[in-house]
């Protein structure tokens, strides 16, 4: 930990959803620094990993718009204060210089003697220890927990070098034995774009691993890959990992061993895995910090939406309070009471009452409109 | 009033800015009728009154809008539950079948004893009584007051018949001796739309009345009419009006009294008289219905914003609580949790948890959606 870099900013967001975007933007337009850290590969939270498609009728002023689409309307909006990109960065880039840190968990929450936070990150996937950042203030905009790709319950085993969650190597497999985890929509679709590669780039061996015949999707993909199987493209092995085993070198996985659905056992070697199981929401290191919690939710005060830690704010479907709605018109309200919050505290001379984005000289040039 | 006709609906929201216009659509969705009642001519509040063509950057996920461009689009979002035109409704309209009264104050509120609520309305300029409406819940989303035309300070002129505060019957006045009143913007843009008028509908003679001979408008306007009166087109009468004549017929003003700026008095006599001073917001009727005030504004809990008063809630620039912010944001917050108040008051087994508008049938219904 010692030599790691630690990145100062004023404040620290756990969590890109919605409510976490609009918050950046609140603390950016007060006039503070921000980094915001998220678990998924792209922001959006269940925006993008639950409906990125589907239509949301309720966000007040846009009759309808996808998960994906507004998502990417409060990246817009947050631009001028998050620097990022407005396509999803490349999974692999962990030290990217905006200050949307996507693929990162807040592992560690500390309060520091000399007043502030020091936060301890680290890969979603890998668990590889990330960056450090200190903060004077913190808000958790955590959702329902981290949004983590599920894994198939062997320790170890989604740290090695060939194991994988997403396709986006996929291109470098060619020849090789891939295996393909799970019996959703998830691993389908998986298995539907590795049959879609060129021959010069296609597997040398295609495997889908389950724990029993069946499957999970759309009529469509569904039948696409069944005729794979029959075709014998598509190679089955079903089956429940009951352990691993691992070359030093890297180091990789080796082989699975596989409780198969009459009894035996079984070892399944491969080059790749590819572990398609969906994502599942952790409360994750959050519950690990001191802060109390009711019913694995975090009780606010209304006036700025703090925690029972002093500077540790909380918006969105993570909070309790009387008369909470899980919605995302509330996350965006509780986001402008907290970065008023904490504005307080952090900047001398806060006035009570907002400055306006229509008439506000001081708001224009944070926002870098060149003046009329 | 006994024979004057009570229409009844769930609940009537006070006040179309942009926290009313939502107030009217969350309600919608949860399966309330609503009508909607506004002193303006047109719907927005503040946002069409005070800043229609000026950019907002603050409203979650829309990176910039007029205050015009906001109203259209939470006018469109309501528009299942309002039945509302699109485009502002002819000022004269005071009987729109739709739920969205233009023009309208409501001028008392009463509790019945069988339990709901009679609200009283009158015309927001001639004070003529309204239809009265029978509701089980009121929302106040008044802001600072009803924008309403200022008067000249002489009682009973703004009920006259050729008394206006409108151009829209600027055309029946074709040959007639029309007097602007005024000094400022709204007044010389008045002026400037009749100069506009092709003879056959031009006035005979245009008058431009104010205290003194100081005029403040944009440099383009102001040259304009400053060339007009120099041309003779525009005549002008200074002074104040300290009085008024009327002709019994109609009835009619027949000339205002003017005290001059050299305190000598003089008759103005005229065909048609255009009061525009400006608006001014006014909390009206509101302060005598028994309704706790702190500093003009209405307390609120944060779990329903309800009032001192069972069933009448409040939301928007109109209430205080701890931590409240007078921005856009909140009111679309506070309309919500306000909806669901009265749901759970008004439906039974109202759920704790919202119905989400991405999955529920119901909602789809209620939108007016078509089953995919």
């Amino acid at each position: 930990m010692a030599d790691r870099p630690v990145i100062e900013t004023d404040v620290v967001v756990v969590g890109a959803g919605p409510a976490g975007l609009f918050q950046a933007f609140q603390l950016g337009l007060l006039g503070m620094s921000v980094v915001l850290v998220d678990a998924l590969p792209e922001a959006g939270g269940q925006c993008t990993a639950l409906y990125a498609d589907k239509p949301i009728y309720d966000v007040p002023g846009i009759p309808v718009c996808t998960g994906r689409e507004l998502t990417e309307r409060l990246l817009q909006q947050a631009h001028p204060f998050l620097g990022a990109p407005l396509a999803p960065q490349p999974s692999a880039d962990t030290t990217a210089p905006g200050r949307l840190w996507l693929n990162h968990l807040v592992a560690s929450l500390d309060a520091l003697p000399e007043g502030g936070f020091l936060l301890g990150t680290a890969h979603a996937t890998t668990q590889a220890t990330g960056p450090s950042l200190r903060a004077r203030g913190v808000v958790l905009a955590t959702g329902a927990g981290a949004f983590l790709p599920r894994g198939l319950g062997l320790a170890g085993l989604d740290g090695l070098a060939n194991v994988h969650h997403h396709l986006s190597d996929a291109e470098q497999w060619a020849g090789q034995h891939v295996v393909v985890a799970g019996g959703g929509e998830e691993a389908l679709s998986a298995v539907a774009h590795l049959l879609a590669l060129p021959p010069a780039l296609a597997p040398g061996r295609l495997t889908l691993m389950h724990r029993r015949a069946q499957w999970q999707a759309e009529p469509e993909l569904l039948a696409l890959v069944q005729e794979a199987i029959t075709q014998g493209r598509v190679h089955l092995a079903l089956g429940l990992p009951t352990a691993f085993a691992q070359e030093a070198e890297a180091p990789r996985l080796a082989h699975l061993n596989l409780l198969t659905p009459d009894s035996t056992t079984a070892e399944l070697a491969c080059d790749q895995l590819v572990i398609r199981l969906g994502l599942s929401p952790k409360l994750g290191p959050l519950q690990h910090w001191g802060l109390a919690l009711e019913r694995k939710q975090l009780p606010v005060d209304t006036a700025q939406f703090q925690t029972s830690l002093a500077h540790v704010h909380a918006i969105g479907d993570a909070v309790t309070y009387p008369g909470k709605l899980r919605l995302i018109v509330s996350g965006f309200h509780e986001a402008t009471l907290a970065a008023h919050g904490l504005a307080r505290h952090l900047i001398g001379g806060h006035p009570a009452q907002p400055l306006y984005t229509t008439t506000s000289a001081v708001l224009h040039d944070r926002l870098g409109l060149a003046a009329p």
